[in-house]
């Protein structure tokens, strides 16, 4: 017989009954019913429940087991009686009597109890993570963060794609997001840093004839924590293509997506392929941003032309100065009270706007000062144009377009929480596409790149060339999913003759331009194919997959909001002798204890 | 029709001849046969053959076209006339008559050339990497690298392992080598270390319950490079498994290896399952070293006996003062010159050891001053306890027993080599198993671990109690290629108890134990399963089946050996302002330009 087991905790059944078995594992629970003792046995697997009577062979060991005691136990498979078999648990059907018991590792008083689910400041949490993640959750969420990442693998290289794994200890990049550094020993004074992204690498890769490249990649930022971002490190489903147009983009990710999703889905719905394309700016018009969650059924229209010298002074004049009026439904609120809409106002103030209006609806009969002013007819006139119902109120949100545009989008999210219109069983995917390629500075007018520089412009050089910058639009891509943007990519420049006139009209000289994009600039004259990808983050679409709101919930070590690892105490201290090999010192006035 | 290709460069067949097609890629080579032009075009998947008239639609453009630049070449499929078919080439039965050519990229002239097998600079190689890679064998050797990578993945997934992603961003180990060290912005002083390997993180998954964990792991070593070790970074296939013996770990990854090893052998053959399994002593007697390349038929023997009180002066009094002889054949050298034998003599003075000795031997006859003074009754009997033949001849290593191993094995090496025994078409698996625990220092004495510490002893506490130190074993055990140690492993000490006297035995107190390595000894009082695991490097993996003695070769962005990145500028001045954030200064009397 094995030293360890013959089987897991998750695999004994009815047919196994009369078997002569050893299993290993944690004592999950202990209860005393008099004359017998019940184990709980949990390992990786599953439960098992051991029996032992108080005369028995194994009574005087298992009596000393505490809680997370580590385990061997010998005995026979026995049948439950029938009230006693439990139809939730895999083994539920059988029950192991002991005969023998060893202790492989007899736990202390716990600090934090796996058993049960009773919440635990973070920091003892994250200080006993090896506790941490014996509890069903928290395990759970890992193996499912395994097994996403694993299938992703498995897509991509369905997809054609192959696993390049770029360096760690890298050039420091000359804008994004803080670097970590890392003291170079044998090149005093200089330094290494930690990829924010292997965007160079996979770029080169292309250009080095790698077709199809990906990467369940690391990436790392100085940047403080969010709720969605662990500071330090974190995972991008990274890839990069040749020879591709943006839908070739699409067709090879979107199955690997849909798939994913689909697989660990557990009865939710998935938006079905293609994936709808969204252009930035209808995005930004009717979900009032570009990362919109579709599940939310509410869409945010211009209303501005109704209001052009209305009897509704104040939205009269905002269209006059050329800003705008946007509405948002609010679907079958007639029995919502007017609290609810002026909670909504009191609620936009709050965020800093000026105000969110609004029109009460109740069997066709309007409320409210708005609906008073520009009367009935023309109001109804606009909830027919918004295809609205007799009982379906109105906010408004008007001023300023970006201002307006936020409001509508915030207030758009907010009603469609609050008339509990989202549908927490479906993953919406989108692209947003059509990104402008240039914006202005709204005081000085100055034109500058909207988003991603190093982005293909639509129409190439011709277009740079030939038109307004700010109609110009660029092969640039992101997509979201439920609201939560996964991943903005690109069809990327690869033409050093584009890149020095999109740089030109961004108000840069081609030898700024060589100087701090020398390493691709330089890449791309020795033959580049066309390419693009994109890099959605992998710790968020698990995020999703686990609908948990905090990132450190679904990574297995993750550190502090501050940026610490509280079990392995990290970072520390270090010795003069290692500072002194790195050729640094710490500033003037940083002591430590 | 698709922008770029509607097909790739390696799809086209005879089948194909008359249609419309259009194909991107790089201009590997241009033939210029007078009235015709020929293009070799290439892609990651192959070549293909655009073929133009002089006066054809596309010449123009390909009339132009430097080597490397990227073109896109539309025509028909025609077939090759039956003399101009390459049937090395897939696509050589037909090419592609050009009607349309667009130039994607213009290439510059170029600095290494792609097309042939031209030697270059490793500085320059490295500095246009993006080049270096389009070449063909190392094109392959990263491609081989990437599908040996997936292979590894999936064989553990279907060994039932799960891959998780540990941290790197980590803390300072306190042994091994030299770490790589991160300041923290945020905890002026403090720094992260980037992990030398998981092995902390990897037990404490097991003692987290999670029962079998891999992960393709990056790990850092700042350590200077040597042929087969890359400065900076290189990954680790590890591995860790609970509740297992050593027999355990070994079934569950031989059939890992052994199936990658079959997967890529092209025609080479991979010892059977089982691996052997040589204990440490065997080895280092019959091998001469604890990594023995198996491919090499020649076994060492101990023949100290035939020679105390012998004829032989010299190995007599080596022998009778405690030290040893041992013979290493020399298969069918009757042919060979005095100077065959002599030169090894010299080659071990070379080697900083006294000498080898030799007896030569052809058709039973012996040569040499040994066999002289040995006499060749003794000689023969030596030989027949050997099992050696009439042509045979044997080398002797004498001396102290470290010494005389050391000579011996790098004699045995140097003896295949020479006479061509090392099959260079097989891989030769075996585990080194048995290692033991404690070893005494040759001047003092003082008993010291001889290996890992955190191994498992045979007999565990009871041994550690009752026995000679010098006589306990570890359950620790090297895997072994080729003369190649892919990894060291051991079921691991999970009792604290068993740490503190094994400890004890090497002098260290309890104090001190606690300690240097509390995040484990802690972990392991609530509840540690017993665990044990290895490491196989993968670059290692990659070097032996790609057949490259350079671990750069196998490497997409390697650093060169004085540990920069000559392509991506690695590692670089930073700003006064990076460093101010990071709680540092350079040390006095560093410069930069």
């Amino acid at each position: 017989m094995h030293a360890y087991r013959t089987h897991t905790c998750a695999q004994l059944r009815a047919e196994d009954v009369g078997q002569e078995v050893r299993l290993s594992g944690w004592v999950h629970r202990k209860r005393d019913h008099g004359d017998l003792v019940f184990i709980d046995l949990r390992d990786h697997y599953g439960i098992t429940q051991i029996v032992t009577e108080v005369d028995g062979p194994a009574f005087a060991v298992i009596e000393s087991l505490r809680s997370e005691s580590v385990v061997t136990m010998t005995g026979k498979v026995v049948a439950r009686a029938a009230e006693a078999v439990n139809p939730n648990l895999p083994t539920g059907a059988i029950e192991v009597r002991v005969t023998h018991a060893v202790v492989q590792s007899a736990a202390q008083e716990l600090p934090l109890p796996v058993f049960g689910d009773a919440e635990y400041p973070e920091d003892i949490r994250l200080k006993y993570r090896f506790l941490d993640l014996r509890r069903e959750r928290l395990h759970k969420n890992i193996v499912l963060r395994s097994n996403v990442i694993a299938s992703l693998r498995q897509r991509m290289i369905g997809q054609g794609f192959t696993e390049f794994q770029t360096p760690i200890l890298t050039a420091s990049s000359p804008e994004g997001a803080r670097d970590y550094l890392v003291p170079s020993r044998v090149h005093p004074g200089k330094f290494y840093a930690l990829p924010q992204a292997p965007q160079m690498f996979k770029q080169l890769l292309m250009v080095a004839g790698f077709d199809r490249y990906f990467q369940i990649a690391p990436c790392f930022r100085d940047e403080d924590a969010r709720a969605d971002r662990s500071p330090g490190e974190f995972y991008q489903l990274d890839f990069e293509m040749s020879f591709v147009t943006q839908d070739d983009v699409f067709a090879a990710i979107e199955p690997v997506l849909h798939g994913v999703f689909e697989e660990f889905a557990e009865g939710r719905t998935v938006s079905p392929l293609p994936f709808r394309r969204i252009p930035y700016r209808e995005s930004m018009l009717k979900y009032g941003n570009d990362k919109p969650d579709l599940r939310n059924p509410i869409l945010i229209t211009d209303v501005s032309h109704h209001f052009a010298g209305s009897g509704f002074g104040r939205f009269a004049s905002i269209v006059e100065a050329g800003d705008v009026v946007r509405a948002i439904p609010a679907p079958k609120t007639a029995e919502h009270s007017r609290k609810f809409f002026d909670d909504m106002n009191v609620w936009a103030q709050g965020e800093g706007f000026p105000g969110l209006g609004y029109a009460t609806r109740k069997g066709g009969e309007w409320g409210g000062p708005i609906a008073k002013n520009h009367g009935p007819e023309k109001m109804d006139k606009l909830a027919d144009e918004l295809g609205l119902g007799p009982d379906d109120g109105l906010f408004f949100a008007a001023g300023k377009e970006a201002q307006a545009v936020k409001l509508a989008g915030l207030a758009r999210t907010r009603v469609g929480e609050q008339l509990g219109l989202i549908d927490k069983n479906r993953f919406e995917f989108c692209w947003i596409v059509d990104f402008p390629m240039f914006e202005a500075d709204e005081d000085t007018g100055k034109i500058d790149f909207s988003h991603n520089p190093f982005s293909m412009p639509q129409g190439e050089l011709e277009a740079l060339e030939t038109r307004d910058p700010l109609d110009i639009l660029a092969y640039q891509y992101d997509i979201v999913c439920n609201g939560v943007e996964l991943s903005s990519g690109a069809i990327r420049n690869h033409k050093p003759e584009i890149m020095y006139k999109a740089f030109e009209i961004a108000g840069y000289s081609q030898e700024q331009v060589d100087t701090n994009f020398a390493g691709m600039i330089n890449a791309f004259k020795f033959g580049a194919p066309p390419h693009g990808g994109s890099a959605p983050g992998v710790d968020r679409i698990v995020m999703l997959l686990a609908d948990e709101p905090n990132i450190r919930e679904v990574i297995v070590f993750p550190m502090t909001q501050k940026a610490e690892d509280l079990m392995m105490q990290a970072p520390s201290k270090v010795s003069d002798k290692q500072l002194k090999e790195l050729h640094i010192r710490l500033a003037p006035g940083v002591t430590l204890d």
